[in-house]
């Protein structure tokens, strides 16, 4: 599924995947930088909590972003595809001005809402300039881009073999890994932003000199020389586009 | 402690490291080239079966080495500090044309043996020109080299980010991964071969455009930009002075 098209005159609007395990409580930086980007007190967030088993995570998250000022919170689950293809729901969905997955499993989320009018909505949404968030892999089903290949928990559950693997199938995408309560706040121009208490860990294989994924015998290891690795940490970048890492705010604090 | 120097006018011996769980009986590539290193039909070969808890393993590996042809092999124990020190026992050692270290306890090999008189004489065995080899983490307390950090079962535990870790206090050293049956060959000249069944993630530091190391408060995420990765697969090359990978014999390969 490709990305859709950005709507002529309107920017696209930010990407927000998140690590998992997310702060709510004591110092929840990420669930606040997204109410601001959805319109601070004028935030109207649609929370689909379709990936939990857990009936209670959708109301969870509609009493967290209530106290963080939003204006209307409401939850939208999805039960069946054809829940998410009903008219009531989409018309809510549509209104709101920021769209909020929780975690739990991806599998289940890309099974009952991907391909789905929900998918679509969701896809247009962004493309005309909504925030979309998520503690998931915002990847698959849904398809708000393809630039780009996500994991969670990464340095806790260390990741990055996994990563390197996908990537290898995938060479033009850049792979992100993000720790927990740690999400790569992703802005209309492609500038990766780093929010939360851990790291994002970057891997760019644009410029690797062999590979020999074409022609490796199965169960045989791939060679893949020259590929790129960056770890950010708050207050550095990437660009998706011209793949450039940039210390930002962290040069000047050596001072 | 630092790399003995190499003697005038001999060249280094190989370094060895292997990453866990070599094949040992049906297709036992990584130790038959050991062995054609030390001598071939010639070879001596001393087995310190140190960090091993299991009493059979010293037995073991002389039964395979001698089945591989091997003239001599020796397995030289060591249970106590004082045991490294005695003389018959290091008459022994200097006289072999190999040395093998087998798996186990890595600790327990670098508290028995680090910087007694056994370690000074591989050291200088191996700046001589003698191979050493070793299911072993060969750095710590031999110092055979500095010029790189090892780990091992690398891909099978997904390790990579233990290593970045290790390489952020040592940016100059570069991290070799091991996958399970894989060993680093390392020639005299300091290029890395891969022999064995799985591949070898070779992490450079050497060119990065920013570290936060000297900077981060303890606990907060390090930022660490501009790291190249290799995964090397048989018949690809690394060189350790030069720091550059070869695909060498993959590329005609793929014609």
């Amino acid at each position: 599924m490709s990305a859709s098209r950005v709507i002529e005159g309107a920017e696209r609007g930010w990407i927000i995947p998140i690590g998992g395990a997310e702060e709510k409580e004591d110092s929840p930086q990420i669930l606040r930088r997204f109410v601001a980007l959805a319109g601070g007190r004028g935030a109207d967030i649609a929370v689909i909590p379709t990936a939990s088993a857990v009936s209670s995570t959708g109301p969870r998250y509609e009493r967290l972003f209530a106290d963080m000022g939003a204006r209307r919170v409401v939850s939208l689950d999805f039960d069946t595809r054809r829940d998410a293809e009903e008219p009531s729901r989409l018309e809510r969905l549509r209104a709101a001005t920021g769209v909020f997955f929780t975690g739990g499993n991806q599998l289940r989320l890309s099974t009952l809402v991907g391909g789905t009018s929900v998918a679509k909505a969701v896809r247009q949404m962004n493309a005309g300039g909504t925030p979309v968030a998520g503690s998931v892999r915002l990847a698959p089903g849904l398809g708000l881009t393809n630039r780009f290949i996500i994991d969670q928990h990464f340095r806790q559950r260390d990741r990055l073999g996994r990563l390197l693997t996908a990537l290898a199938y995938n060479p033009f995408a850049v792979g992100i890994g993000l720790d927990e309560d740690t999400a790569a706040f992703i802005s209309p121009d492609n500038t990766v932003e780093v929010e939360g208490s851990g790291g994002i860990t970057v891997v760019d294989a644009s410029e690797v000199q062999f590979s020999s994924m074409d022609s490796v015998a199965e169960g045989d290891p791939v060679c893949l020389l020259g590929v790129k690795l960056h770890i950010l940490a708050r207050g550095a970048t990437f660009n998706l586009q011209s793949r450039r890492p940039d210390a930002g705010s962290l040069v000047k604090s050596k001072r």
